[in-house]
């Protein structure tokens, strides 16, 4: 069942990442390659973290034609996309949490402590949509919106508790995405959020 | 051949790098900075990619210094630099080939598939110069001017597939080292680009 | 007492991160997550080069749990920030110099050349700070104030140096210590800085 969320994340991910090209107004080159990079560029930050060669990506050519082909056919069917929103945002909020899963899971299997577990899945949940923001040029919007970061650390310890107290893993995987999901799509609907930083500096700092 | 191409290419890369440092008003360490990321950081996202560990430069120290020299010299010869500018965009084309060429042999050498060979390729020419882009804060040009990252995809089509058909390593290296940088050439004299994804986000989107 | 100045370090980064991201009213997760990077960034950039696996960070969860708080704890703190700021760049001088000798001491562990050693220092030194400024969509500031990049590579070439006269390890280390963290508070206090590069582009480049 993962793979298939898995399938539909990354196609959500790459329309994400094309759409934040065409705000750029770059070509079709850029489009292809930000719609790759948020939708496995997460995964590939985790690998390289965790030095988890090779890169999952290289090993499945499949997804990154998906990525690629996602990222080109939004290029046509930007004109309808506001039609799409709310399904949008639904299919981010399932890539956002099954990466999560996933990239705990990797962490997992490499035998690395539990925090590093947790940062494992939230960076393979996050990361995509850093780097995308980072290559527009704009300050990442997943650490000032609405819960979305957090519901990645949620879920990373949901997983990981469930795990520890030996519920059965499919069980676990159905449950902590579930809340996940649950949760991304209410503080979209009422506005959660997380308490916001502002600080403005004095004249003693730029 | 290889070689001296890549020398010639890496200086003018490291040039493009300073002049990019000096429109941020940066210090003599930042423009050496810059310049090595511009020259040296395509390969090195490629290394850490394809987990092609030691990083190459890392191994060849004489590269660290040139592409050093050549960013602080540019701040000495830039006044002069726009008597340059055809020159300039040859060697920076002749950078984008022999990059390209060298990062598909690399992940030859490492057993990957075709897929991703093409991807190191690609990551080789262009990555030096979207890194010295985000450093410098502003978006990628790579990806938004007349074709240059299509070059490198097409360099890596047309060597992998030479080499499929049995064609001689250096003479298809020859050959695709010329098309890639006659295409190059063309598409600056006659702006030849891709189509262009412009994308204004409704109010649903910030 | 490496270890120590190392916790006050990265403390005192990660408190700068947070206030970065404080002036781009990050929410909580955004300010939690730039400090850990601006903390431990710098080592995790010097880990993936030097192919330096398991990254350090990933063995001392402490680590990670300190940064961490140290940036939520500046949320409360920052009102009174502006009474510390002597203090700050202190305690951020101590982290250059620290972190430099650090990334030094594990490249040489790794047998890499002298060049690379140094290097690894650097990386160890500003990358922290670089990776901030990327995530907070600035022009890295460690490039273009007064000596700080430079601090560090003073300091990397004075520890490698006195090595290679045969200096005791200990000693060198606190000599090193001593002469970055006097030249980098000597160049805050007289403003001392290296020539800066500034380049106009003419109508041919954009």
């Amino acid at each position: 069942m993962l793979t298939y969320v898995y399938i539909i994340a990354i196609t959500a991910e790459a329309m994400s990442g094309a759409l934040a090209a065409g705000r750029r107004n770059m070509d079709m080159f850029g489009v292809a390659l930000i719609a790759f990079l948020t939708a496995l560029g997460g995964g590939t930050v985790r690998d390289v973290l965790l030095g988890n060669y090779p890169v999952t990506w290289t090993q499945y050519p499949l997804y990154i034609y998906l990525t690629i082909t996602a990222g080109l056919a939004t290029m046509l069917m930007a004109r309808y996309m506001h039609h799409l929103r709310k399904v949008f945002l639904l299919l981010d909020a399932m890539g956002l949490v099954a990466f999560t899963i996933i990239g705990c899971n990797i962490a997992l299997q490499l035998d690395y402590s539990y925090t590093v577990v947790v940062m494992a899945g939230i960076t393979t949940g996050i990361f995509g949509g850093i780097l995308r923001d980072i290559m527009c040029n704009r300050t990442p919007q997943v650490l000032s919106h609405e819960l979305y970061a957090s519901v990645s650390l949620l879920v990373a310890l949901l997983y990981l508790g469930m795990r520890e107290w030996g519920i059965q893993h499919d069980l676990n995987m159905m449950i902590s995405f579930a809340i996940g999901l649950s949760v991304r799509m209410a503080a979209i609907r009422w506005h959660w959020s997380l308490p916001v930083f502002s600080y403005k500096p004095g004249r003693w700092e730029d």
